[in-house]
């Protein structure tokens, strides 16, 4: 059953939404971070844009694979199903395990350097639905440790690739 | 108890080696591959050499979250303990699957990019103990996936702090 | 003459702060920029503090190599001695250029995930003296295309140096 | 006259083309090392394909900025017009100067974890055009220094590329 899922690009993609989705995540919460993101560079940016620049993003396996991987932490963590001192790491979103940041290279590097800066940026600032996800972390049974940096990511690829798009359009 | 634990970076490195040795490396077999991987530009480098420089990069932490997280992964994917498809991603260790690559960049990034491309050679050519590891991985409850890439991380950083040091000696 | 510099580890960080000064760059101002990124986790944080984690920044031989390469780049298009259309590309600071980002990578790597998320907050907000060369490298004569980057990773690096120190002295 | 050309990607892609030729390079060898890389996983590859993965690799902005840079700096070097200590540096390919392979990264990372490893592999085996390049650039009026890595990169990211389109067929 595995096997046929992965060898579909469309069906990973529709299980890696799904994930988001079942997590609290809407693209439209994405598209918000994106759209700030962008609108100072791009006046006449839509939210539509937006929308579809983050499916560009869910289009890439190794998107796909980093949000699959993430959460599935997240959630073991949530259910106390770690060993420890990995599960203590995890659920307190410990300053010094940085795997969260890491994950989400494979998501951020995709788009080039514009993607990396801006993620640094959001992940900061925690703007929107990254700010509302960290909170809720913090409750007793909630981890969103890895979550919280994978919409990072996706706003942050998201927005590069509207600015590669756009910069091509001026020639 | 995983607080304490985890705010003690000699407990966190004994807790890492201890996973290694579980799961069947020994630091002694990654000395080999760094022996081999350094021998030609450092004639005299002697195993004790490299077993010294696995023992500073294990005391990083970057390093040890890393195989705190990647051994878990193995772990629970044996255990048929991830949900699908990230079980099947994981346990087959899929092509596209590249999240065992990535997360070994906290590893290799830590010395600079002698680590970089020491570690995409090894990842090819599986000397020793990373060969074994790979071949045992594809028996049926047995699963590799993140370790092999973890200990080829390992043994790139040590040899990339070897050169660094030697380097510098120079001077 | 050249060979004797580079196998010194000391002159090539005495030469590196030296280019630093001569672009108008003090290590007090980077100071100002780690103090802001820092003071809010760590309330005690000194100035003083700040200047020593940027010290074992600059003893590090990735750093310096940035520096030289990427100060470098900016004189000569400053002096019209690139090729065009590279001339034209890091003079403009075009925004499709981003090897600027890559080269610093070599920098924030060092510290691991923290350096990276700072770099892309600082990148963005350009506070202090970034925000200054950013204005000063828009001037017909002038190019600080990478050193606004350099600065800012300097910056987020020894920002990561310091929560990684004050992390561990915690146990 | 940059600015135009700046703002076409076909002109930018011709411009880093060119550059190759000039310095010895054609599209034909870089396909040799590709081909040598991926013809193990999928035995019926053609030469073609090699091509064509390589001229989707010259249409990325990142690479042909990459391009661009690293030859001028070998070039720059070559004719001595670097400033000490960077042109010992860079005209010694000196193993403590790692900015080469740091540039490249943004050639590499563009096709996610495949690319990283097998550009680490071609960078220690040097097969081919990169071994040629690595002994000419040890003579006394040429640097290869930034070139034969770029190549590398190129190479490993077309194999990627091929890699990722194979995988996605299968389903």
């Amino acid at each position: 059953m595995g096997i046929e899922m992965i060898n579909s690009n469309d069906k990973m993609k529709a299980i890696s939404k799904n994930l988001l989705i079942d997590r609290g995540v809407t693209i439209k919460d994405i598209a918000e971070i994106v759209y700030d993101l962008q609108k100072k560079y791009i006046p006449s940016i839509k939210h539509k844009d937006c929308m579809d620049a983050i499916e560009r993003v869910l289009d890439k396996r190794e998107v796909q694979n980093a949000i699959l991987t993430g959460i599935e932490l997240d959630r073991l963590a949530e259910e106390n199903k770690l060993s420890e001192p990995l599960e203590t790491l995890i659920n307190g979103d410990n300053p010094l395990y940085g795997i969260d940041e890491i994950l989400v290279l494979s998501i951020v590097n995709v788009y080039g350097s514009i993607g990396f800066t801006n993620f640094g940026y959001v992940d900061k600032l925690k703007p929107g639905i990254i700010g509302k996800l960290d909170e809720e972390g913090k409750k007793p049974n909630k981890c969103n440790t890895f979550l919280d940096d994978i919409i990072g990511a996706i706003a942050a690829a998201a927005a590069s690739s509207i600015a590669h798009n756009f910069e091509d359009k001026k020639e």
